[in-house]
């Protein structure tokens, strides 16, 4: 049931559906080494948390290829100072340190084996995460089902698919299954400014899907929202603290609090991998500022005046008593979050 | 001090600042009939409810200078018939109802003077009809003066400043007045999707006007209202009811839900013209929904993917509970408001 496959490691390169041509053109985008995925990420080619981490593991695994003919020490200096510049190009999203971090305790435990052992070893961990973050959005749509009526309309924001992750999606992938089991769901799909990622990416999955779905402006919400025309919000999440408050893209918030003024259930649909375990609360969180010409440009084209400032700010973080529940692999999490999250780092 | 004039009558034309071509370029668009006025509204050429109302007013001037070699009762039937296709250019502007209603009834009273004479009295009333305006406009920015704090950030939407009117602007009207005054301010502005009022009108005013100030994507605001950055709101007005009910550009309604939840003041600046003494609340207005393409598309080029649907409603009704005061040139109102607008209904 999974059409959209949002990355793919074959012959020894990195394949990423490039996200910046969507919806005009469906191309993939080669990376030969790590730098090329330091860039994919930077420059949002491959976007969303969990797509991100899983991109980073590979970006590990061609350092480790490039560097593959050094002595040892070099070898494993080069990978680790790969790793860095890898796992800080997008500071906000907590799966890539997730993923680089278990990368580098393989390679620690490993350091001992041949180089190319090493390669073979990061190659199969890369290739775990990427089959786990499937496996995992798969059990986040089935534990979601339950809380998505028969005929519901659903409001969701930015790009929580299968295009943010490596298929199927989180909040996107929520939405799937209740499509797949003939639930009859209705979608409103927020454009998501600066970057339009809910217009030019949840829009092409909800077609590809042939899920009846609306695109509108984001400030439409929040009329929706008051007059009863929303079932239920279901997002995705960057970042969740320990408390349960959530960094997910700019404009979530804003929903979280209609939906708390207007008693509609706000759910967050996230990997446990996206909880920052070592974070008490989302005032720990930096929010990650991004560049003015997103804002004064659409498509290279400029839409605002020469000389005006702008503030872009990427993420909001929305407080935990907004949040109903959190929709995670190992199903539905709800308040008080800080106990019941503790809970699932003993596990995890 | 109001150096952006939005619309000029000269040599028995009406020449209007062509705001779709902002803020890349400063050109006047011709209308030569009325129909050409009809084709402004409808265009957003120009746009802003007042800045409509004049255009209308002169719309009507210029049915009557197509017309004049008709006989008398003709020449009337014909002045009506155009009154009634300008008046319906934008539905939810009351003053473009208002203004031509002010015009038809000055037709009415001349009914029996030469078609020549008729012209001329009715060009006399656009005229009146436009400085009044202008006089409006500072009244209400002097009234308004006193709910901007020295140093206060201000936030606004869409645009309502001159560009929306004869001159100087309603709720930028309030902001230019305060900055003139010295007062420190610095402004937020919301790039307001989906035709980005904010980010190509209200940044070209404030880059203009040299006022400190920042744009923000819409879904910015919330934030910043939550997170104490913002003092007081300011927004103009498409039409208000008498119970104070506000019929906005959308994304107004969600300012001032947020602002009541965080107990920011928000303001509504608008002429009386814009109170619609015939309707007794929100619920009695028709909320005008626009071509699907002003999201789909931006400056011409496709950003969401083909057959995905939209919902666009143009604007959205703020109830009365959300709004701290409404700024008009006999001064401040405040609730209860039904009591209050009916006594400027009485004056008016």
């Amino acid at each position: 049931m999974t059409s959209i496959q949002s990355l793919e490691f074959k012959d020894g390169k990195l394949y990423l559906i490039d996200q910046r041509k969507l919806p005009e053109k469906l191309s993939m985008f080669e990376c030969k080494e790590y730098k090329d995925v330091e860039f994919a990420i930077k420059d949002m080619i491959v976007r969303g948390a969990p797509a991100i981490g899983v991109a980073g593991a590979y970006g590990i695994v061609l350092a480790a290829k490039k560097f593959l003919d050094l002595p040892k020490e070099k070898f494993l200096e080069k990978i680790k100072e790969s790793a860095a510049i890898v796992g800080n190009a997008r500071p906000t999203a907590v799966n890539l340190m997730w993923a680089v971090r278990r990368m580098m305790n393989v390679l620690e435990v490993n350091r001992d084996r041949a180089n190319s052992e090493i390669y073979e070893i990061l190659l199969d961990e890369a290739k775990n995460i990427e089959k786990e973050d499937l496996e995992t959005n798969k059990a986040i749509a089935r534990y979601g089902n339950e809380i998505v009526p028969e005929g519901a309309t659903i409001l969701t924001h930015c790009n929580a698919g299968a295009l943010a992750t490596t298929g199927y999606g989180t909040a996107l992938g929520v939405i799937r299954e209740a499509h797949y089991m003939g639930k009859n769901i209705r979608v409103f799909a927020d454009e998501t400014r600066p970057r339009l990622q809910g217009a030019k990416l949840t829009a092409w999955e909800l077609v590809q899907e042939k899920i009846p779905a609306k695109l509108i402006p984001d400030s439409v919400a929040a009329v929706l929202i008051r007059d009863g025309k929303i079932d239920v919000i279901i997002v995705g999440a960057d970042r969740i603290a320990l408390n349960g408050d959530t960094a997910n893209k700019i404009g979530t918030f804003m929903l979280s609090q209609m939906a708390k003024d207007f008693k509609v259930p706000f759910y967050i649909a996230a990997p446990i991998s996206t909880i920052d375990f070592d974070i008490k609360s989302g005032k720990e969180i930096v929010i990650e500022e991004r560049a003015a010409t997103e804002v004064t440009h659409i498509n290279g084209v400029r839409i605002a005046p020469e000389g005006i400032d702008v503030y872009n700010p990427a993420f909001d973080v929305t407080p935990n008593e907004n949040i109903t529940g959190i929709i995670t692999e190992k199903g539905i999490m709800r308040p008080p979050y800080l106990e019941n999250l503790s809970k699932l780092k003993e596990r995890h």
